[in-house]
């Protein structure tokens, strides 16, 4: 339980810190930052580490990778949306 | 072994993806783009997870985010150096 809420907080606090981007890139409809490659890789990296908490029944880590995946695929979905020409 | 396998790969897509960021920083002499206060938010939650995977006894989370922490205090480093005025 305790590690539980160490894992919860620590999780929330690295879910905020992506929050800042993602608001910016919609915000001023720029994505000219962000680079498809290192998102695909990311989002790959992020989605391997759900599949890592699931395996080890650890739900810190599930939730926070699943939300980190979430705000990656918009952000590249955003990218394809506003990008020039 | 194979779940911590999975949780190095993870952790190396993890990392490589905040390699070009850093480098566009310390290349471009620039870190406009970054925030001071979304930097230790973020560097505080993946100490914090270090911390997790030290209880858990899980090296790949250890590892993957102790890495994250010093790309992070590095970048946190920049910003300082870089700001204008």
């Amino acid at each position: 339980m305790n590690e539980n809420l160490l894992g919860i907080v620590a999780g929330i606090l690295t879910s905020i810190s992506m929050i800042p981007q993602l608001v910016k890139v919609i915000k001023e409809k720029d994505a000219e930052n962000l680079s498809w490659l290192m998102l695909l890789v990311l989002i790959t990296g992020l989605s391997l580490w759900v599949w890592y908490g699931f395996i080890k029944d650890e739900l810190p880590i599930i939730l926070s990778n699943a939300f980190a995946v979430l705000v990656n695929v918009t952000l590249l979905i955003c990218f394809f949306i506003f990008k020039k020409s």
